[in-house]
């Protein structure tokens, strides 16, 4: 017979409930992005509420919440993930923005990114790059 | 002064606690990977637990939880989807092994790999099929 | 000397010719994907008609017209690997169009893009959902 | 009505039949990849066939076979893509062992890794270069 | 004691100065990209410079500029990993603009990229051609 | 006539000769990965010198000798972008070790991947862990 690991020995945080995962998460939220974020989980709303509700209480009550690295550090990786992926463009505007909100300048900003050419390429780096003068231009 | 759009017009799931969504995934966890997911799991105990925790709560207790689409269909979707991604063969083997669990053949999931050649290349194709070979050797 | 391996093992196909390839892929192509795989087609005229034929040939006349699986359980397959790539916004928006049409309904589409953002992040998830936003609401 | 644009302006190559796609593809699998490719290939026949089929059809004797390109310069093509990509090592061999039988130098191939570091960063290109060095190592 | 290996049995280039880095790469970027790259790097004045001067530093002065393969050939390489990796649409324009400067004709590169739907899937072959449709209607 | 935007306007560093950058970041990889790095310097010596000079001219002697973060913060944004990648587990291992040499705790380098999850997806970031889990084996 086959044997499950016992999953078991995963201590679960007993007594979270989901509605405090979800407040939790909507104030790192508004602290992070601002109205950013807010903005991209209200346009889900009449297509696909709950991706929504996953972003607040996974990624920003869950994960976000966490003690383990500050704001400023989470966002440096964050910042980091989306220029080399290349993917993500507006998500990775919503960071920047993010970023200047927990205390990140421009220029470390920008830093990041040029950091990222070593990593994932020019083109790479050189699309971070554009995302943030416009995030900037935007940013008063 | 900056508006945030509410996010409390989400309705969040409100008898929920964060038990029962381990509980609800560990089950759903156990029925569709078997040993392979649990088994990934207990590997995070001594150096990622609460990873371990969130694959269960979100990915299983959440997501594969919801009852839009078939278990059969949601792997069908995931086998396509990190056979394309081509980053993830380790997962990739859990959910072939999966899907077999959740009654696709082996003959459906070579199929999937072998439509990913149209949408991911032809390599990708490759390493999805010897994943799933070395997956169907082990598997009585 | 190289010994090279028997590739004749593989029987080929005897009896279907090219253009037989290229009928049953136009039908498979119109069945599916209705006017917009067409347009794409269509678009290649003028600079890559040879990629055109081949998408109709392999990925039409080829792929999709191989029994192994459902058209909807196909596109459940495409739609997955397109929105976790996130390379590929252009083909996915067709390919949400193809769902529809092959029977799939807009909620299983957005179940797709949710399960998406555990194998592929969130962005990956919510450049998936606003796609099939912008498809719907060109869709009556 | 929707109007399906015509896909019968692209005029398909009329008197092809499959079997010389298929001859024509293993005679280009065989003076590229010599017996690389052929013994992927081999490697399909008890799990996915039709795969190994289409490789050689649509790979080689579609795409290969054309005559816009050199095959030394195809091979540069795609030494440079898989090493961009950075998901196909298993091919990049191959493509590796099949650049020195069209005429690449080790050299050569050595430079198109050295050039993705600026497009695809120094990770990747290092990858490329240590599949480089393995095949070479096996290559008399 | 940790050992560190001797880095110093790479000679390092001793006689050239950053400023000749700088103009050889200005020189390669002006031949290779005509105005295109420069553009880029002018729009990066005002808010990455530095980058602007690695790409000219490193990827023009140091990787261009080397004697190991011919212009055609590295926009081959170029024009192939960035239609494959599909993150880069507006570098692809750039090289795509570079290519034809260098001696490539415009079925060459398109070529390339219909070449690129066996490595990457059709959708990464569609997109590089429809940029390279754009690139073309611009160019005298 | 075409026009080409004047690139000198951007002041290229005038006094620093390839042998300083050689010097000061052969000075950055010691510090930064200890005897990691300059292993894979070392291993590229006989099949691509010029990569290893490379990296540590422009990866370690130009990026990470800026002053603008500090070398704990251009770890995060190192690790955090292979562990999203995916493509790149050597490098991100030589990352790992080089995140501990530079202060970062075992704990913190586990949150970053952690977080990774919400962005890049769990596979990502199980991998990720996967990597640290065997790097911090071999960390005395």
């Amino acid at each position: 017979m086959e044997q499950t690991p016992n999953t078991q020995t995963i201590t679960p945080k007993t007594s979270t409930i989901d509605e405090s995962r979800f407040e939790r998460g909507s104030r790192a939220l508004a602290e992070i992005d601002g109205s950013s974020g807010a903005e991209v989980v209200a346009s889900l709303a009449d297509i696909a509420p709950d991706l929504g509700r996953y972003i607040i209480e996974f990624g920003f009550g869950d994960i976000y919440s966490r003690p383990g690295l500050a704001l400023r550090e989470r966002e440096i990786a964050t910042i980091a993930a989306l220029t080399a992926m290349g993917t993500a463009t507006p998500q990775l505007k919503v960071h920047i923005h993010a970023g200047l909100n927990v205390g990140l300048t421009r220029e470390e900003i920008v830093e990041i990114m040029i950091q990222m050419s070593a990593y994932a390429g020019f083109p790479a780096a050189l699309n971070g790059v554009f995302a943030a003068k416009e995030v900037f231009a935007n940013h008063a």
